[in-house]
């Protein structure tokens, strides 16, 4: 990519239990709200980014009935499916056929889930369907699960304590409290964290995401056809797609990410830019410990040495590399299949100054990484204001 | 399209009840088929239609499988979703990956569906999850029960038989005969079909696809690459996606597959060519009424009259139209999102002249229609000998 994408318009539902409301009514609200950002252009194409609307709504087909439902005629439907990367991959397929040249009008782009059409142990059922059948689903082991073996591995091998990870939650929920479409936004401690349920050992209730439905859309387009739409679209620099061994105990090292590693090498080299040059970052971070490898995939911090950038407060607001800045998969939300689209979103208001209280100062280039799973699919996106060209 | 994407190698195994394989095992197979033929280069992409594996296989992430199967480090992993359209639309997102510019080696493309995993009417009720299920699923019609209101309104306005009709499973059935990867490789009558079980009135067993599972798999390429892996590589000349009103009862006239018309319209543009310049066919005839309809929405016959190609046998091999030349839905069989490229496979066996006795003499051109449902999403797709350019 050579940056000759860019978004013109974005918008979202807040996050959280919508009892009342269908996987479409959420995906159409985010819909009408990016639409009417870029100035109600028509669009050619609709791309859906869904985890699993057939097994937690009983309806599939999300992408033709959404543009039925936003009565857009004729126009092409597309659903893509990663489980909570489906977002981010919607996003980057938008991309390709904007690049590819088939035709000049703008595209929608959504990514949305409803989870709470069913109870928690049968979202957590489905939620391992992504991963690999053969050696964890029939084990009967959760993400949560197997984030708790990653982070006593974690602990033990480089010396952190739990609270030293979890500082990363204190973190996005401190920024959620600013966000307004977040699903949490109020503060807790790292002693809330430590006095909440045990999920597994060592993973507490409070380091998890919760489960919560969302929808957050975009309209994409060439870059200079959304300049037209849109006084300050934000660019999209790189969009890079890498998937990894499924299994982390088949990886080299069960702590490490390499779809990550790979994805944010190509997409930095396809901006042109160092990974220190990037203003903000928004992480998938299914737990904390996630989000300490996280930081070190990316090249922040060395191999082992991710909770210290964590527990010293330098991924703040404010501080050397703020992350999550909107909140995060814990503080705003982790509705699967729309994540990747949120942190599009976020990475908008930030790169237009939109971004209230929250606001990066001086935001001039974000990157997001969305993945399925513990990085069977890794997505990395660098976003950055119009007047920074790679 | 410009014709610059061109097939450089193709596979699939036999459609069947494969009880003793994964879905998995099935696409890795038609996989390594596929980048034998294009000489096993290294790719960078593979692309996974496929509609149901989390609900029929308690498998999804069949992409990052896959890429993990076929040891392909760091490859991007697609997959896309629009029920039994999800085949021929993973072959449109690897073709605007191709055109789109960002990177030079081929992409693998695989559709693959594996449903005897589950009993016959769980496969149907998952079939309606791609229904709307405000108006159809709930109500517990069938997609053969929906045929049925098809086929008794068009026998009643256009005059037509319910033997005029399905002539065209008779025609499918025959070219099963000489196809080897077909799943029913017989021919049947007429008779035969009046005389099996009825379906939901007048739909005979007959008229309808068998349940079966397969994978079929493409090499796609931008095309001069393409043609440095293989000789024969078939062009791409034309790649559209349209989606329409999924519940024909509330479109203009119930009679009608506008998503049809409007993506042929368009690839026939894209193509530069006319639709009596296409040698051949591939229909997606859920029922023979559904081919009826398509013959209609293709320009092939006037409204109300593509029953008259199907029961005057013009649309036989060696004849005017030749329509399914591998025996289509009904004979070869249809496992869901594997069909659509089932069907580009075929045209490539039919445009390098390896189609043996089904072989459709100086095919230069053929047009293949995948579809999701009724066509709530239409995928065609021309093909073309290397000679041919648009």
């Amino acid at each position: 990519m050579r940056g000759q994408v860019a978004i013109a318009g974005a918008g979202c539902v807040k996050v959280g239990e919508h009892w009342e409301r269908s996987a479409l009514d959420l995906a159409a609200e985010a819909c009408l709200k990016a639409l009417e950002d870029a100035g109600n252009p028509r669009v050619r194409a609709v791309y859906v980014g869904n985890a699993a609307s057939e097994l937690l709504n009983e309806q599939g087909n999300l992408a033709s009935l959404l543009a039925d439902a936003l009565a857009l005629e004729s126009v092409k439907a597309v659903e893509v499916r990663a489980g909570d990367a489906s977002g981010a991959l919607a996003l980057h397929q938008a991309c390709l056929d904007v690049l590819a040249g088939v035709g000049r009008e703008p595209i929608l782009v959504c990514g949305v889930e409803k989870i709470t059409d069913v109870l928690a142990p049968e979202a957590e059922r489905i939620q391992m369907l992504f991963e690999d059948a053969r050696s964890t689903f029939h084990s009967g082991v959760t993400i949560p699960g197997l984030c708790a073996l990653l982070t006593r591995l974690y602990m033990e091998r480089y010396g952190a304590s739990y609270e030293d990870l979890v500082a990363l939650a204190v973190n996005d929920h401190k920024n959620a409290a600013g966000c307004p479409h977040a699903q949490f936004p109020f503060p807790i401690t790292v002693e809330a964290i430590l006095n909440s349920p045990l999920v597994a050992d060592p993973i507490r209730l409070l380091d998890t995401p919760g489960f919560g439905d969302g929808a957050a859309a975009l309209v994409l387009a060439e870059a200079d056809e959304a300049r037209r739409l849109n006084d300050s679209p934000v660019r999209i620099l790189a969009s890079e797609v890498v998937a990894g061994r499924m299994n982390f105990c088949e990886r080299e090292d069960p702590l490490t990410i390499p779809s990550l590693r790979e994805a944010a090498k190509r997409a930095l080299a396809a901006a042109g830019l160092g990974v220190k040059e990037v203003d903000f970052f928004e992480l998938h971070n299914t737990t904390s410990v996630v989000g300490a490898l996280a930081l070190e995939e990316l090249g922040l911090a060395e191999r082992g040495e991710g909770w210290k950038l964590i527990s010293e407060g330098r991924i703040a607001l404010g501080a050397d590399w703020p992350v999550n800045t909107m909140g995060g998969l814990k503080g705003r939300g982790h509705p699967w299949g729309a994540t990747g689209t949120y942190q599009a979103v976020e990475a908008v208001l930030q790169l237009r100054g939109e971004a209230g209280k929250n606001q990066v100062n001086g935001a001039e280039v974000g990157l997001a990484h969305n993945m399925c799973g513990l990085g069977s699919v890794s997505c990395v996106h660098v976003f950055a204001r119009w007047e920074v060209k790679a």
